[in-house]
């Protein structure tokens, strides 16, 4: 995974953590790819302090992950979704009664809306 | 849920944030159910720190929760889980066919070990 793309994911999971501050300048950086002056402008933050939060956070949000594993396992549920969603739709195509299709259909809309 | 529980469910969830000596005073705290002289004994620490530490983390581990909402997110998945398990359910008792009762039985063994 991009680099750039695996913190934008990170801090989706674990941005929470991190204080308004640290939030603030990360999101801007990683999501709206503004240059470190830019940023520094924009919060009022020296360039210098920018560059470290950005350093330090990056560190900190691969901390958690290799405590708590989210990205890893939000990336192993989306494949067995997409599986059984797979399935899901080979079921309909297999099958013709009305009643059992609904149910199917149910499946369906729970897995979609739930997980 | 009781409180003892929930902090049981918070630890599995959180436990790997905290440090090595908090978690052995938590885990044994609230999953063996020693009193705080036991553990005061079993981990050569004060009789005060151990209170300590259990109080302290107590409120960390909520701060956690407040701010990632992981056990109430298992708790829903769970709930939407068993949905869609009673719903597959369903589908066998309606499909007689051996082709579309296998994938059913694929979507089910996928749902039971990767959610």
């Amino acid at each position: 995974m991009e680099e750039r793309v695996e913190i934008s994911l990170l801090l989706d999971m674990y941005g929470e953590l991190l204080t308004d501050k640290q939030k603030e300048i990360m999101y801007i950086y990683f999501n709206e790819d503004l240059s470190l002056s830019e940023i520094s402008e924009l919060t009022n933050t020296s360039r210098q302090a920018v560059h470290d939060t950005i350093k330090r956070c990056h560190k900190v949000l691969l901390d958690y992950e290799s405590k708590l594993h989210l990205l890893e396992k939000a990336n192993e549920s989306k494949v067995a979704k997409n599986e059984i969603l797979y399935c899901l739709n080979e079921l309909k195509q297999k099958i013709s009664d009305k009643d059992v299709l609904e149910t199917v259909n149910n499946i369906e809309n729970k897995l979609l809306n739930k997980f």
